[in-house]
């Protein structure tokens, strides 16, 4: 179930999943993660003690990824436990990243929306702007490679947390409605300095493949989407694993299963938008993906005003996490493309 | 006998392993490999052709580190081919590379030299510098990723192949005077206006651990030396694997394994100049490396003069690749203390 190419791509170390996979087995997951993050942590806080600010920042991320990690999938009251780490490591890593992570807290509804922003460290701004949307599984915090990517190619990035993620589900469980809050972010991003606001493009990886779509479609400030193993409906619903089906409950807050199926269904559906969507739109979908490579043809039905780039990976598992860098080299190459022509 | 932990910190995408372990058994490793780094070369030059210059060299690395593997531990006549694959991609990074690695030749005794320098992309010269040195079954094109760190932390890096490394072995194979090229590599780093003369440390891995102690205590312009993985003599050949005492003859030139064995035991000593060495010395040992960690004690026992810090890591093995990032971490912010000593 756990896809080690994604974890290790996202910046966990490999030595760091063999060390969970052959742990004591009377420990837990969950508490061996969490030992992991504290380990990161008390190194952190001696790295930068001695003012090796580089070392401390890169491991506090190893820490909150860790913190990931331990309440990846994990669905007693401890979950929250972890996702709190999670933040909180991340949040002494921001100031100590090269660019750093400006951390903001927008409002939605009364609710609190927090972000980051990173800001290329070389050339000049204002900037063409990647906004990353998580998943069903992920957060703001988990892009910090990605990111790097982006921003050594002179694109600045924006993450947050929207309903039913990180430190928004507390307050606010998943919502149908989840362009509202990029569109939020996007107010608050295009009044910086720094961002061009007319060359801001979005980037969600799975469930926010999704809403990526959606926020394409319903914002029309953005130049450029990719739905990087995403989908447009649920119907298939059924088909979906246990596990995920427990992050399904958890997300919507629901009491039973049967009341997260509802919800999911209704919720998570946006074929009644696509033919919004206008600008190119990048699918990135691999053949042995669990979410069905037919929700592709649904895009390419009713997305009819937009220009698709579909890349099917043959190999390709749920974002394509086991192939490589290369999938996501070849993302980001295409979003350059579209936020940087060339004369 | 393949250390994944390895690989996987010097850049090598998991993907690729996995596809190297599971490849069809009709295909050899060294015809697996080296397909992959045509892979990489073909991406590359895409990438290249569509004006993606940091993808390019992203893909020129991983074309050069696969090329790397192929050839690695592998003894017949295409061991010369993944060789110079290894490098004609390298080369191709290197003006890509951010910041680019330049390259340079020496001459010593008539034989080419040849080398990398990278200077930090930020910040004012001139750099403190660390000179890399790889070792057995490692060259110059492998420490790009350790690079990356020391570059970040606003330290030149210089890397080179010396006698029966990469490029050099065809002209000159395994010696035992490996601080002379050291030393004409530093009369050509110290002249660099973006080098600072006074701030020139030393880190060798492996068999370069070796060479570190040599070219630190044989040559007073080192200020700081580290011997990661590395060793005084070769006492215990005879405990050597198979695979490895066929790098030694490999790399010696050597017809037979007895005449391999009487010239690595002879040229491979540094007992008898360790009495030399007088700066801040850093040895990092694993328990359960091959390389016996009495080895430590020899060095703890010879070198009276220099401030050691020793480092053995109960879990670690050779050059303790399998614990991920915190050991390197941790060689790293040393060098930074003694390069860039504080008020």
């Amino acid at each position: 179930m756990l896809n080690w190419g994604r974890l290790i791509l996202d910046g966990v170390p490999y030595a760091d999943l063999v060390s969970a996979r052959d742990r004591d087995p009377s420990v837990t997951w969950f508490d061996h993660w969490m030992e992991t993050a504290a380990n990161y942590e008390r190194l952190g806080e001696q790295a930068q003690a001695a003012g090796h600010t580089i070392t401390a920042g890169e491991y506090f991320v190893l820490g909150s990824l860790a913190a990931q990690y331990a309440q990846f999938l994990w669905f007693d009251d401890r979950r929250r436990v972890g996702q709190e780490r999670k933040v909180e490591l991340y949040r002494r890593a921001a100031p100590l990243l090269n660019p750093q992570a400006e951390r903001f807290e927008l409002t939605v509804d009364g609710a609190t929306v927090p972000g980051y922003v990173r800001v290329p460290a070389s050339g000049s701004g204002p900037y063409p702007t990647a906004v990353l949307l998580g998943g069903l599984e992920s957060t703001k915090e988990e892009s910090y490679q990605f990111e790097q990517q982006l921003l050594a190619r002179g694109i600045a990035t924006v993450t947050f947390d929207g309903p039913g993620q990180g430190e928004m589900f507390p307050e606010v469980p998943l919502r149908g409605d989840y362009e509202r809050y990029t569109s939020a972010v996007v107010d608050y991003a295009e009044k910086l300095p720094e961002i061009d606001a007319s060359r801001i493009g979005v980037v969600g990886r799975s469930l926010g493949g999704h809403y990526a779509l959606r926020s394409a479609a319903l914002d029309q400030r953005f130049v450029a989407c990719i739905s990087w193993g995403g989908f447009a409906d649920m119907d298939s619903y059924d088909d979906e694993t246990p596990m995920t089906k427990e992050s399904w409950k958890y997300v919507t807050a629901s009491s039973t299963h049967e009341e997260a199926r509802e919800r999911v269904m209704r919720l998570m559906d946006v074929r009644s938008e696509l033919h919004k969507l206008r600008v190119p739109t990048y699918i990135q979908h691999g053949m042995h993906d669990e979410v069905p490579v037919s929700e592709v043809d649904v895009v390419k039905q009713l997305a009819v005003d937009a220009p698709l780039t579909i890349v099917i990976e043959p190999h390709g598992d749920h974002c394509c996490h086991n192939l490589g860098p290369r999938p996501r080299f070849e993302m980001i190459d295409w979003l350059e493309e579209q936020l940087k022509p060339r004369a």
